[in-house]
């Protein structure tokens, strides 16, 4: 455990002994540990009712302990004495736990103390509560939880709080949190009406609206054109399949009961919902012989994958039951994968930078001692040991994590920093040498014999759905020009501006902007109603158009128009519209 | 009955004179009808071996009785004679069938008489077998039946011919069967590397390989950029839903039973893979509050729906249970029906033009007195009439249908007609007052008041897969310019042009098409590979790839290159090359 993570668990202890100071003999302790970005602990209240309108109290009390400086004790107590002081204190949730560690053999128990209270924990711990960085924590939630997590048993409150290593970190945190709740893409998603969910069509299923639409199939057409460069070639595969190439990939020993089965109803077959896609595009390698001269065969994907999630763990986009990939598999051989995973890494690197997310993490995904992984362990070490080496070559920011592996083989996981600072796992880079040899793939070699390609697994964005949860909050629904659904709101003064805004629209439609995808033909409207200027900018404002015009009769005269860029006016004549648009990032 | 068919049903008695002439005493008839091209006799050979093999024969002896001119004589006999006349001649089936008469309440039976053959028979016939046109049937097949189509029962042999007006149309028909077997789009498929199965997949599933999925897509883009000038919008909606959507939308009660169900493991929800897209794409109309202003609005989408068919109804992409659809669904007023059905009438006639199919008929699809149609008789009368003045006023060849609706309203579908006459229904417009009602969807009138919008349904492909199948039976493979996979290949004569190769690749890589889609990129290869020319050639004819360009050092040095566009060569200017790429037909 690292000093922070000490600092939070002595917080929770602070916490602990300014709510027996507060509440005297009213509060029984439950458990208190560090968590991700804070501490807690869980309460019984004798006849008080607590609320987060308390916590600004308890907050101050805990800083008066900090500052108070107390010392922070440790000793041990045999389980007998231990078990005495529990019943005395009237801590009956410490009773049972000592009692459980009575049961596992244990013969002594040790305890911190922190001033009058008293806490059985096996630390680490600061020494003294002074070394808690005044104005580095703060009280944030009041919760409900079960003691030990079980429904049966008692109800407790949990009181929350987050700490970091200093004030200006916390502060930071707490600024991240605000800026997160105003850039939440489900409330984000319904103001720019990008997605919708119906109860009748159920969780986890949304549905994409036309200016949704536009941003996921411009993301994912930029996604699958950088490949494209690189001899990436479309595929197209259905959704559903027998279990029988399931069973064959292994995904139905391992994932079985994760799986939508499909029930046909007028014949016997026995199908499920794909939740990867790699089996089908494998099919497409198998339908005709190949040669070492045809490798490696490319295939990419943007199709819908279907993952049976639980309810309570859907939300948004960010966990769907409908995921869309921007799937690729390539069949090589072991000689090739160098080059060919050097060119994803570069395809990768390039699309997180052009959406403003270039702080790009690698990790690298191995295999741990559990079961459930296909193949020969000499081979898992091998390409393991690939993974590294191409990490290390390509310049990667790179960490390393056992247990993260796919079940056929280790990864290259990228974890992209996102405008707010939160991190999330983004695109992947997969080296399999096994289920090509399941599927009995092979491809003649240049002395005529039959050998086994090696596969790569790869998605850039990964889910279009969890990416655009992502994105939307990265952006904050700013959307890169390039990408926004409609990108320029042409506004009228008056109706006597109506056919100069025709003249102006006949430039715009032959505006087609070539980066960073070819051919990406201008998206604009006209608002031509009869409502007042500034009722129709407060309108194009609501759904973050990036560029206004604005033209009136003078402006018609003077073959002319007013941008409106981020708040900014610019007057420019018609003649450099098309130039002015080109230039709009 | 027409007299054409007539003509077949007489054909089905003479076929059986020459099977009971050439074979006495050996020959048991069942039954024996006119078909839709033809005509075939169920018979039970004793210890007769007849197979394709002795068709002409009987043809011949077919051919013999027309010319005999025999005249066609018509009796009734009562029941018992019937009976008497049947166990007389041996013929045990028509024994049972004047049997099942008598059950029924008859009291005469209708004969027909040729010659020596008497059939019981409701007619009607032709009265002199020389009205039969020499030389305008064939026999065509023999295959096997069970009688009564009960395969409990005895197995028939049935002996099949075809049949037309004429000498001259039975021959078109006969060449339209060889040019159809050339065709056919599953062998086409496999030899341009299009589609291909998987039996580990299932029947019916078919994956799209790289050429296959270019061709589907530009066809879907094409289709789609189409209704997109006409304020057409892109949306996406997943492919399963809770079944309750279907519930309200009416189509569990109607296809309940040939849905796919989708058993999640995780929760207790069901759901069913959708069979069209209407009810989700209403839940995106439903998404937020409409008025009078925004109709009409209009969804399109290119979605895979799934159909649980039976494995004996599938046959390459003809018939398949995962169906891509470039769906359309239209909300507005009844006011504006009119011109939305005009404007669609139009999508569908420049399309199926473009293709090549401007044969098109439109069948008016009106209900019959059947069940299962939802709501107010009076509506579907409206609309029906609505149907057929459009039919009108848009110059449609039309022809009117009873029985073909949609449950939810009248439709007109387009029958086009392809390169070898056959005529495939296509494209569909669909009118609906009730879908909208039944979810409840509303928008706000000029008077603040709410109204029920009306819906269009319209696909203009209709299934990209089953349409597919009918583009390449229509263009035999050769597939237009603009959407051939592959559309130029670059052969080198050796390998000194190997750098003018890469100069003339320069030149393609920047050629795009504009017509008829928009920013369409040239798809090319090189083959510079060591083998020689007349090798390199051949295998580029095989793909049918449209233009080839040939280029060897002489060339180079030139700054020309030949052209083999339909076997024929022309040497033109480097320069002049992507002029004459973009005037390709």
């Amino acid at each position: 455990m690292d000093a922070l993570q000490a600092t939070r668990h002595t917080l929770a202890h602070i916490l602990a002994l300014a709510l027996q100071t507060t509440y005297p003999g009213k509060v029984k302790f439950g458990t208190g540990p560090a968590t991700e970005n804070g501490f807690y602990y869980d309460v019984h209240f004798d006849g008080i009712d607590f609320s987060a309108d308390n916590l600004p109290a308890i907050e101050a009390a805990m800083t008066k302990i900090v500052q108070q400086d107390l010392e922070i004790k440790f000793f041990d107590l045999s389980i007998a004495d231990a078990i005495k002081w529990a019943k005395e204190a009237g801590q009956t949730y410490k009773a049972e736990l000592i009692n459980d560690l009575k049961t596992e053999g244990e013969k002594t128990v040790h305890f911190y103390q922190i001033g009058d209270f008293v806490d059985l924990c096996k630390g680490p711990h600061l020494t003294r509560t002074s070394q808690v960085p005044l104005g580095s924590f703060a009280l944030d939630k009041v919760g409900g939880a079960y003691w030990r997590a079980d429904e049966t048993r008692d109800q407790m409150t949990r009181v929350s709080g987050i700490a970091f290593a200093d004030a200006n970190l916390l502060q930071e945190y707490q600024t991240m949190l605000t800026e997160a709740e105003k850039r939440d893409h489900r409330k984000l998603g319904r103001e720019l009406d990008l997605f919708t969910m119906s109860p009748l069509v159920g969780a986890g299923l949304p549905m994409f609206t036309p200016r949704g639409t536009i941003l996921r199939d411009l993301l994912t057409d930029y996604s699958l054109s950088l490949r494209k460069k690189h001899g990436y070639q479309k595929i197209w595969t259905p959704h559903i399949t027998k279990t029988d190439l399931f069973k064959v990939s292994g995904h139905w020993d391992k994932f079985g009961d994760e799986l939508f089965l499909v029930q046909s109803q007028e014949t016997s077959d026995q199908f499920a919902m794909k939740p990867m896609n790699c089996p089908h595009q494998i099919q497409i390698y198998a339908s005709r012989p190949r040669t070492y001269r045809d490798l490696p065969i490319r295939y990419m994907e943007s199709t819908t994958d279907y993952r049976d999630e639980k309810k309570g763990e859907l939300g948004g986009l960010s966990r769907v039951r409908a995921l869309t990939q921007d799937d690729s598999h390539v069949f090589l051989r072991e000689s090739q994968i160098k080059d060919e995973v050097g060119t994803l890494v570069k395809v990768v690197h390039e699309l997180y930078n052009q959406l403003g997310m270039s702080r790009l993490r690698a990790r690298l995904s191995y295999r741990d001692d559990g079961g459930g992984y296909l193949g020969d362990p000499a081979l898992w070490e091998k390409a393991q040991k690939f993974i590294k080496e191409l990490a290390v070559e390509n310049q990667l920011d790179y960490f390393e994590a056992e247990g993260e592996a796919a079940f056929y083989g280790p990864k290259i996981d990228f974890m992209a920093k996102d405008a707010i600072g939160r991190e999330h796992q983004v695109a992947t880079i997969q080296i399999d040498f096994f289920m090509a040899g399941r599927f009995g793939l092979e491809f003649t070699n240049e002395q005529g014999r039959k050998e086994t390609p090696v596969m790569l697994h790869h998605a850039t964005l990964g889910s279009i759905e969890r990416f655009l949860s992502v994105f939307i909050e990265h952006t904050a629904g700013h959307f890169p020009f390039w990408c926004a659904p409609e990108q320029v709101r042409l506004i009228t003064v008056n109706q006597d501006a109506n056919d100069y805004a025709k003249e102006i629209a006949a430039v715009l439609e032959k505006t087609t902007l070539e980066q960073p995808i070819r051919h990406n033909d201008l998206r604009f409207t006209l608002d031509l109603a009869k409502d007042n200027l500034s009722k129709k900018i407060k309108r194009a404002a609501e759904l973050k158009i990036p560029v206004l015009i604005i033209a009136g009769p003078r402006d018609a005269a003077a073959q002319q128009l007013t941008l409106r860029v981020n708040s900014e006016e610019t007057t420019i004549p018609l003649a450099k519209l098309a130039d002015f648009i080109r230039e709009v990032n």
